[in-house]
């Protein structure tokens, strides 16, 4: 994807590069002064390697995006990178990113980043900086504190409150750890009946393949081989929702009843006014299902307060780019 | 219970009053400026009537305590309430307290109490005034931030985040109605699966009493008329795990569990560093209880976070006097 502007030239010195790394795509954006993003660039995350080649490859992306601005990165005020694992954003550096190819140890990205970019490079956490998009300016601008949720490959989550994001001891927001099922299924975190275990994606299509090897029929192996896939993407979720596969609408079905479990629990504890949802299968699915996770949440929200107000995100894919962006404001 | 002092004369006009209402009792003290308890004394809070009647009844309990304390309540520096329902503490109103008699609207308690003892009365959240208690006074203390869990008739909960009461719109702590089993008991609130329909002693009553109506045997009505009492109180529990009552000890064991998910869920998105435990049945059982959920929690802690530590209240039974009181320093 590139998309391209003649207009980078007057704003020389007060852009800035925001990069989403991901476990399965690296996201690079360069954006202006009003958040609008001039170029964008995407690569699938190396699979294979250390830290060293996961950060080239991002520097690669980052030069694209620059380049499809109509600009390079040397040129930018900052860039911000939303990271998984544990992000010491003092210090630049990531350990602990187990979705991440060799990288169980500590890594100094943004002194890296940095040097290949030109650009004083600043690390945030992926979930908060993306949170902090939605409050800043996506669909939670208009409340003072707020539960995001991102649906996709595991379920994330943060808050803001009252203004402020909220990091706990650094660790805040596992929301997809949510014990929504005492005594239920198996989590990849390896505890039993997480929200996640419902709801993410990898682990409903480790639940479907096993029923799939069980002899159950269904269209996802086909229509992921369709795609050209080597997963259940968000993509093929909603082919298989669309061909009304029973075995993808269960899956789908029990994942929005757990979100509501999990949001109603976090609301009750929390009572903040809104809830943003994003992430892969929230994008991808969108609206209608916004309204199924706000009725399953009503179901589970205490009588006493007030229901929250539950938003699809608006910045679409870009969210957690846009939020590395923004980090690149004070960068 | 009254306890006295001939230190009251010294601290004329430094001493403050608390009142903990309660679903089943009043309770009040009167403290020094170092917090400690100089009189108090104790009332079942009336089970008819109109809010009127309860204010009469803790207006009578407070000048008890002056008394017990060697002073008058129009001597005090402050007095503070903790009360359950919706709380206004800038309007000093009390309203849809729904288990005190006749309390659906609202109604001006600070106002009315006030009058009758002649001191400036502030109102504040029963549970949320406990919190506070246990992060300025208790086992909190050295935390700047913490989750407080009341383990009693029903399941009470607060936040302190970085060194403030967590309040969300006002109604913030319900960790009662967690979702720990989706499709699970039905709870008081009317959902279904909440902590509190596992673990509050008055949910564990009425699986009692049912289990017993359908012939399963236990000796907890017997320990109830034994101890004189109407309902199974925190005692009538305890003599009955003493006396390893078979029902009971299910019951109780499927609380810890369903206690430590509840905490878990809670803990997995805040990343607080500390857990307090109050409550009737939680200072009733006390330490060996605590052990046992802080081993039932870290079932369910999310394996890349750091445990947190998790403490008995140290306050006992007048942390929500104590608190009170505390809310009377800003009276």
């Amino acid at each position: 994807m590139d998309q391209t502007s003649n207009g980078a030239a007057d704003h020389k010195g007060k852009l800035r590069g925001g990069i989403d790394l991901g476990g399965t795509k690296i996201e690079a954006i360069v954006v202006d002064q009003s958040n609008k993003v001039l170029g964008s660039s995407r690569h699938p995350t190396p699979i294979k390697g250390t830290p060293e080649d996961v950060a080239k490859e991002m520097a690669a992306v980052m030069k694209e995006a620059a380049q499809a601005a109509g600009t390079t990165t040397d040129q930018l005020a900052g860039i911000g990178v939303g990271s998984p694992g544990s992000v010491d954003t003092a210090q630049g550096t990531v350990s602990s990113a187990r979705n991440l190819p060799g990288w169980d140890g500590s890594y100094a990205l943004a002194a890296a980043l940095t040097e290949q970019l030109g650009a004083h490079v600043k690390v945030g956490n992926d979930v908060q900086v993306a949170i902090d998009a939605e409050y800043q300016i996506g669909s939670g601008h208009s409340y003072h504190s707020l539960l995001g949720v991102f649906w996709g490959t595991g379920i994330g989550g943060g808050m803001i409150l009252d203004g402020q994001l909220w990091h706990g001891r650094g660790g805040a927001g596992e929301i997809g750890h949510t014990v929504i099922k005492r005594g239920g299924r198996r989590c990849t975190c390896g505890n039993n009946g997480c929200l996640e275990a419902y709801a993410g994606r990898a682990a409903m299509e480790i639940r479907a393949r096993g029923e799939i090897e069980r002899g159950r029929k269904s269209e996802l192996l086909k229509i992921m081989k369709d795609k050209d896939r080597q997963h259940f993407t968000s993509a093929v979720w909603a082919g298989a929702i669309e061909q009304k596969d029973q075995l993808a609408t269960e899956l789908i079905d029990g994942a929005v009843t757990a979100l509501g479990a999990g949001i109603a629990s976090a609301v009750n504890l929390l009572d903040v006014p809104a809830v943003v949802i994003g992430g892969g299968l929230g994008v991808r699915f969108g609206q209608p299902y916004i309204d199924r996770i706000r009725t399953a949440t009503a179901k589970h929200l205490f009588p006493g307060h007030q229901p929250p107000d539950i938003h699809l995100t608006s910045l679409g894919d870009l969210g957690g780019a846009l939020g590395a962006a923004l980090l690149a404001k004070d960068a």
